[in-house]
């Protein structure tokens, strides 16, 4: 299943910006950035509680917002993207 | 049928944080700002290629990027949401 990350995480308190990072950092971990906090991401439908479990970890819960969207198995049909493109094809063969 | 409008505006030159302000505005006529540049819309199937149009002339095509998914009609299963909530229900009766 692909889900979408999207996450605001208030910077205005010095360790914001640290937890933003970490945030990024962990989204990483499941997929790619596909703009400054998105993330889109292929999991296991199994590994969802404990991605969300993890996030709450490294989040302020009462500072930040982060929100899980279930996109289901096929997305290309259901994402248009408009100008400067940001990403690469998760499926794509990476070659070394 | 819902759909998700996530965006990166440049703001690095000068025109960037008015392309921003504009899109936004545009965003709030179809639904509510659930997140610092991701709004939630819920819209009709044949209003879709107009909203494309639109925004594409609101923005520059070669230093942004807007992202526009479809979630279906039914998106209270599809969406969690950790933290501070920053949402009001767009079916919400409104009490004046």
């Amino acid at each position: 299943m692909y889900i979408l990350i999207t996450y605001d995480v208030s910077t205005k308190d010095k360790n914001g910006a640290k937890r933003l990072r970490q945030v990024a950092k962990y989204c990483q971990n499941y997929g790619q950035r596909i703009q400054n906090s998105v993330f889109k991401c292929k999991i296991e439908n199994y590994m969802l509680p404990s991605i969300e479990n993890d996030l709450k970890n490294l989040m302020d819960l009462k500072k930040d917002n982060i929100k899980i969207f279930k996109l289901g198995k096929n997305i290309d049909s259901k994402i248009i993207s408009l100008g400067k493109n940001t990403e690469y094809d998760i499926e794509d063969i990476l070659i070394f």
